[in-house]
């Protein structure tokens, strides 16, 4: 399985040429710019990155999940946040690819699939975090339509994005009465907060959702009314495994950057890479990367396979990738010494990048209760 | 990859069955009286366990690496040390399967296969540990003999085995002039050292083997002559996935009774499974195991591959899985509390086994020197 | 602060000359041999380290709590198993000082200040650990007697000492009703399990206690009846700055030992020392130390006097010197390769004594809820 | 010494109210539009902070190491860059109290001290960070003046200051052939590079300065000639600890805020301060800054004493301190949740200024081979 087939390693040519080119030298402008390149999405679409594990019939790459972790990876080593931006969407699509009736894939996926239209995951709230169920945010039914009013919080893409999937509470309290809505980014009474600042993640907008009086035909719940917790639990494995990887792709860059400097650099007299002290450490960054790489493929294949073991691994590698990948992006800068610390080297906006990553979709804190529970007697 | 065969399963299956049958309910007794169980060792060779992955004309299993590092993980979650002591036996069996001419694999590999004769790998040496190339045991040439004389250090099996590859100086200083040379133990001249007092690892004997004198015909040079150092090394990549299995396997094994006492025990009103922090150190356990058996399996299938970075991805998988084998089983001790110290429960003794482990067959510091070699640009 | 007085520096010297000639040398054989020395206790005794911080009129040395961590760090560089009796022993000699009136002081605490009397503390069960006021053992009132039933677990010094200060149920449940109740060796009814096989702390016998139908006059009771949770709490003040303070000085001895040991080997054609991996991890353990020294310090100095956060500097300082103390003993062994996992070099005895002063006198993980109630709007 | 005199206290009750009326209401702005206060330094230095352990004869406060550390980990409260920046002007501030004439002191020290002249201190060049000894900036004799050329890197403050210690090779290579110069801003050939552009520290400048044959009076030499490194080496004492109080007051407010967030905010029906993992998080927090705390005030003692082991405790503070004070401002960024990535709340951005301390006034590397060198048989 860690033999990568010579149609696997065609697709991720082409993936990292076109983050070598056509993202990596852009990336840090982007990010001090804060500017949401839209333009470069939709050529990577181009290349069957809008729509990836999606079926073919829509315009999408019917490729695997075990794919998609490698892509990501190749993705991210040019920019974690475009890569994450594209793996957010990525897992709209393929919500909607699993739970859409045939219209909703019809309607909704060609244009996602070239990201003509971009698309927002909308479940957290200002006052519901990692206790998702809670969510507030209402769909209430009015003859054909439903009326969603509510927040929500933190969500990428939001302002620019065609296609918001909101879970919104549809029957009562906890999470079975929650259903996944689509909404239309042109809908009216749709509005959006002022694009937050935040430690990284700069290029893409994160923003406040407003719903006042949203109406939607009825027919835009996806996968059944009541059904939207599990969706958007079940959407989050395949997302925790796209995060995983773009931690994976940034932290590998910092890494090639760090044997680049310490090859090059010398200091009392020798290369840094001489130094006994430094080789340790770009070991065991390099070790860590390889045990992320190693558990990000198996979850992987766990997902493709449905073993029953896939929400369980999905979470561990979620934890385990992003906790290496912050670990060895901060290794990196250290073994810059000071030019880590300035933004020209590139390393400083992967750690900041990278860092948001141990907290969203299910902070590593929640992977791990996820972990527990399929590990010991609780519920 | 990571989803067995049904022939995978009923191998591990059996495994697993013997471990838990005829080592387990012996380990503590034969830690306590520093008892090493031939008998059992040679039941295990019933099954298939003395030449593991040795080709089948002389008795041997033909089975893969991988296959091996997963058959090591059952057999240690009997008894780290037991399965230890049967991966060097192996690790000796498949040098002379590789090395050996025919005749060499003829005459020592059908009772290595069934362990009525146990091998020992001679390498290290009282002034010579992690600089193996160093050792000054020397084998001068006298007619068709060789004449052997010096000592070797932490000699695994040593008194009990009937055969021993002992590296030895045929040439000048340094790698190149090493040979390595079948010896047997009924040879004049060999003596052994007492059985040290170690930490752990006590149901096999340790001990300084003595060369004063002990001839062998020449033909007994596995190889080749000066070839002796190269296959010291390539033997190691295998015994170090194996080392690291069986670290896996003990840890698991503690992981499994952690996972059983808090389950069990209640403090406070409630589970010790109930609380989050032991939830939370239960699944960081999990998480560390996944990951190292992730990476070792990954590892094992690139040197059954022969792929350009099996000597790196061996010396990772040796020490991620180490270290995390030793934290997960000094984890679980402390989730035992005061009863995590008594021999009783089975717990400290995998702390003090698999504490080796970060040591032998390389220390951890020379695995991350190992991989730095393969990352950065110095030699 | 940390600059010691001519005073204080000859008391250290006096005891660091006793700990390196009377205890050091015959560690190692006491542990293999599980041999407790009494006489050597009472050789302790005649140099003050008896009943350190009791006033002098009972045959107390009347030091302050600071003086007593530095004692205890010296001792235990000879053997943190002794050094940790004594800490046992004087925590509850300290607790008679403190608590007792002036008729038990006269009759228990000379003999303790000797240590002809030797002194167990009686409080965690088999069923209560961590959750000490679940404790079951009862003493029941009859006529001027108390009739003490049930058993205790972990008992340092059980069936040696002649001193036990008891924490038995003398009102309602949970921590109000106990009352802390002396009670002589020689009692009937009093019995003892076996000596229990442990990971180290082999140089102390620990045994279950039983208690049937045991009789002491009512007049035993220590502080007044009901008040023994409260006591057994105070007293752990001490105890754990104590344990710590066995923990530093173990780890100091381990790091004294590998610095000796990378100064003289040689590997790879220069002195270990001579490596800058060597270098920073041995900087790493000195920091580690000087740190935990700093904190055991601040700690001592705020429970003589009183400050209201000692118990949150206790519980710190218990926690961060025995964490930091394991983790220094561990590199040590680490730093002697395979010599470290002999027994002979008393460094992986070391490792096996200090790991169980994680577990006693509160687990780090209760140290750490004690803190975060000092820190939280919790109770 | 862990007790504070009513004196103390009122110097830092001083502190604390200016830090957190005039600084921390103020930070996150200067953050972001990299406004460096000088108004607001100007203001600190009206109480005392611009020259804090100079004599007062020249208007220095007079005070010692203990209290200097005190007050950065104060000011730091409010916002770490400040305090940073005062802690190097400082640190230049005695650097001439010490080593320079009556002269000297009387031209230069009162305009530091009321921080009309700001302070740079110019030691790292572009091609010698850590190796400082292998600077390249010369100091020409030309009659009575000297003339400077060269180019210094991550020079804070400057620009704006109105003084400038450079260390400049005046001799041979190496160590012994340099001089500590004193260079006025205003002296012609003198120019700046841009801002940089770095992760955090965005309220203080930091700029390249270039000596384009600048010319001073050759009394600008301070300490006398060819002294310079051993003044630059001892005057980074002081400096390092100060830094390291810089760390502790910066993570000291994230923990302050993590508490105040955790005591406020629910999720799954309870305060997360009831929930244990956070607990458990926060008890490790505090200890890890009770420990920098302790081992601070320890190395400052050393340093107001002379005492011999200074220089060693000064780096192991140093160490300790910045890599526990990072640590804790990013567990605190983690109990926030998504809040803690968003800027509003404080906590990214000690993230980002806590990151650099790890690495300037020698990175942590290089304070493990300082405390290595005085533990070591080693030069």
């Amino acid at each position: 399985m860690f033999t990568l087939t010579a149609d696997d390693q065609a697709i991720l040519d082409t993936v990292q040429q076109f983050a070598h080119e056509e993202i990596e030298p852009y990336a840090l402008d982007w990010d001090q710019r804060k500017h949401f390149p839209v333009d470069v999405l939709r050529r990577a679409a181009t290349l069957g990155m809008g729509a990836i594990c999606v079926r073919e019939d829509v315009g999408g790459s019917g490729l695997t999940r075990l794919d998609s972790v490698r892509i990501f990876e190749h993705l991210a080593h040019g920019c974690p946040t475009i890569a994450a931006y594209v793996s957010i969407h990525n897992m709209v699509a393929s919500m909607i690819d699993t739970y859409g009736t045939e219209a909703q894939r019809r309607d909704w996926l060609p244009p996602l699939a070239t990201m003509d239209s971009l698309a927002s995951y909308c479940l957290t709230e200002p006052n519901s975090g990692s206790d998702a169920a809670a969510l507030t945010t209402s769909a209430r039914r009015d003859g054909d339509e439903l009326v969603i009013n509510g927040v929500k919080q933190f969500i990428s893409g939001a302002g620019v994005s065609s296609t918001y999937v909101v879970m919104a509470r549809t029957g009562g309290a906890g999470p079975h009465g929650i259903s996944a809505v689509l909404v239309p980014g042109s809908a009216a009474g749709l509005s959006f907060g002022a694009n937050e600042t935040k430690m990284g993640w700069n290029a893409m907008p994160t923003r406040q959702v407003m719903f006042d009086n949203v109406r939607v035909p009825a027919t835009n719940i996806l996968g059944g009314e009541n059904n939207g917790f599990r969706i958007a639990m079940n959407g989050l494995n395949g997302g925790r495994l796209n995060i995983a990887a773009c931690s994976l792709g940034g932290a590998q860059a910092a890494l090639d950057k760090a044997v680049h400097y310490v090859n090059e650099r010398s200091a009392f007299g020798q290369k840094l890479s001489q130094r006994e002290t430094v080789q340790s450490t770009i070991a065991g960054m390099r070790i860590d990367l390889e045990a992320s790489r190693s558990i990000l493929w198996r979850a992987a294949e766990a997902l493709d396979d449905d073993s029953k073991d896939k929400i369980a691994l999905c979470a561990m590698a979620k934890s385990f990738v992003t906790e290496a990948g912050f670990r060895v992006a901060d290794e990196a800068l250290q073994l810059h010494g000071g030019y880590g610390y300035l933004a020209d080297y590139g390393i400083e906006k992967i750690v900041r990048d990278l860092r948001v990553h141990k907290i969203l979709e299910g902070t590593n804190e929640i992977m791990r209760m996820v972990v527990a529970r399929s590990t010991l007697n609780v519920t």
